[in-house]
């Protein structure tokens, strides 16, 4: 039977980052505290978080220090080095999940394909790429495009190369520059998610999130998605296949792709909360956060029910070079009914990166979802970083 | 024009428990760091929080501290010294919301009544006691029984004494032991609150709170209140002739009286988030809390809409004796769908101590908010502070 304590128990997060501190925020009701180790000083988590470690995402002597003073360890990036975790875990008693070996296998995306398909999880065709002719070859069979991707150290679309043609095979490969793989292109209807989490000894999976990407970012995500009932369900029953592959507890944010035969195919897995999940702070009647702490406790999940239909748009900064993170013009979502800011402290904006988000949530079951997807949108448009 | 910005402004709170802690949590989305004052080490906030500054809630020096790492303060609890903080608020410039002008008016409260009468509010009649002879002629003029109260210092019903009879009043009189009021008793059919908003040009509040009470100890809160249309609008049109005589921005718990023929009554205030306001994380679009954060920032207040019917339960220390807190059987709150535990991190459970709360959240519009509360009931039964 689970105990409420003062103190609680400790999660140690390697990262600290906006997971980091959204997980923080949904830990306090729990009575759960929450260290992060990180190597920026005043990382995004450290305001609401007991206590932050500044040491890189594979000090050893810092994770080290982290685990003396967590009940568990989990991860928010996968920066993480399964290694090192699985080494100060073995050496110090305290558990980590998801396991390191889920690390492992996600962290090359080669070993992952493989490791999926050999589950018999859908997945696009790919292939393990050498050199240049492997990726000729997987033209041939697959027809162009074929999308080229990093096997290691890619996220948020970055180390993925569509090759149009035969002739680009080198040119994309030096750019990937390191080993690669090569996966069919997947002309999907649209691209969903499922936000699954992996308890002791059950699983749960929050309403199917469907996702609009823009130059392959994460733009938008509403919910529920506007896939069929059947394409739906198997989209589930695809996630917790992925659940049986994956060794820990956690939450695990599952990209799939939707062809316009409703057919559901793998495409990226998260071993941690993940972006196109943060409607369910306010559209689910738990988070992924809370879900990912009660989780790798041990402690009973709850419901993932919906709590309304809901859309959620992210602040990417808009600025062309790096400044001060300052977003101005927030009255209008402030002002906005059912609209909830979530800002993620970093210090500086980059072109392109991620500051925040905006969550639009309907006002009873019954909202549309594209309605809630153009105020969302409507609100992204109002503010800005940059100084006019 | 709101911007939100790393690092953001900083909230200094006189203060660090529960209602610290929860402001906490509501304001790490907003980008808003929170600072507390509070003489005990590792108070309830403190995890929570960017930084505990360990001294007593009047400590000058500790409040100058406060102000200089703060972009406004505030207070959340009525032990604050409005002395000090006038002064320090002067010579510091950092600004104090609500004024302490307004804590001033509520620490005493004959003059609360007063002026609360003068300004046109309701209050049941009351009258000041210098002695015993004056809670005897109070019999006379409202009839037995009657409640003294002690002007200073009470809270949850302490200092609060109902004398029956003429021949009480000595004996009621030593047990307040300091300056007093005798009010007439409030025959009520239901007692209410209203969590109101006072923004920099803007007022807000939140739909009508209906109190349960058991020992004069706020037991469980459900919305909407039972109370019929015209009740609710007359209690609102009351909480809003409240926010004119309060001085300075912030939320304030307005507890009335709702008679059996409909009138309303003012029976208490709070000048800042309350406990018959904590449904509002999960029942509302918004918290009290971040709405207390808005407010005291002069930032747009936003919707205080209902999201769905809800009931919240106290978690009191049900122990005969002082002893580790340590809550039993949480695992039946955990896993019933719409219900939400909070736990305020207290390291002791009194006999009666406030410790956390559990919500319950309708999963529609429609929830009939007895079901709820039945619910919410059942949790607190299942759950226990004691060993067994």
């Amino acid at each position: 039977m689970t105990t409420l304590r003062t103190p609680g128990p400790t999660i140690g997060v390697v990262g600290g980052g906006q997971l980091g501190r959204m997980l923080a925020e949904a830990a306090s009701p729990l009575g759960v505290e929450v260290v992060v180790l990180d190597p920026t000083p005043d990382c995004p988590a450290a305001p609401v978080v007991r206590d932050q470690i500044v040491a890189d995402f594979d000090d050893e002597a810092g994770i080290r220090e982290l685990a003396a003073r967590a009940d568990v360890l989990t991860f928010e990036i996968e920066l993480a080095d399964q290694d090192v975790l699985e080494r100060v875990s073995e050496d110090s008693g305290t558990p980590v999940h998801p396991k390191p070996s889920t690390l492992r296998t996600i962290h090359d995306k080669l070993v992952q394909k493989r490791e999926l398909e050999d589950a018999g999880i859908p997945v696009p065709p790919f292939r393990a790429v050498d050199d240049a002719d492997d990726i000729r070859d997987a033209i041939d069979d697959y027809g162009a495009p074929v999308m080229l991707k990093a096997r290691t150290g890619g996220y948020d679309g970055r180390g993925n190369v569509p090759v149009e043609s035969k002739g680009d095979a080198e040119e994309a490969l030096e750019s990937v520059a390191g080993p690669a793989m090569v996966e069919a292109f997947v002309e999907f209807e649209r691209e969903v998610s499922v936000i699954a989490v992996k308890g002791d000894d059950e699983i749960a999976t929050f309403p199917l999130g469907e996702n609009i990407h823009v130059d392959e970012i994460l733009r938008e995500t509403i919910v529920p998605a506007r896939s069929s009932e059947a394409a739906t369900e198997r989209a589930y029953e695809v996630a917790r296949d992925v659940l049986e592959v994956m060794d820990g507890r956690g939450v695990y944010g599952i990209e799939l792709f939707q062809t316009p035969d409703g057919e559901i195919l793998l495409n990226e897995i998260a071993p941690r909360p993940h972006n196109s999940g943060h409607w369910t702070i306010e559209g689910a009647h738990s988070s992924q956060f809370e879900q990912h702490a009660r989780a790798v406790l041990g402690w009973p999940l709850g419901s993932t029910e919906l709590r309304s239909p809901t859309a959620l748009a992210n602040l990417l900064a808009d600025v062309e070079e790096n400044r001060d993170a300052q977003l101005r013009h927030v009255d209008r979502v402030l002002e906005t009914p059912g609209a909830t800011l979530h800002w993620y402290g970093k210090r500086q904006a980059r072109p392109g990166r991620k500051m925040g988000h905006v969550t639009v949530s309907g006002r009873d079951e019954d909202a549309a979802v594209e309605d809630l997807l153009e105020t969302a949108r409507e609100l992204e448009d109002a503010v800005t970083f940059r100084s006019q």
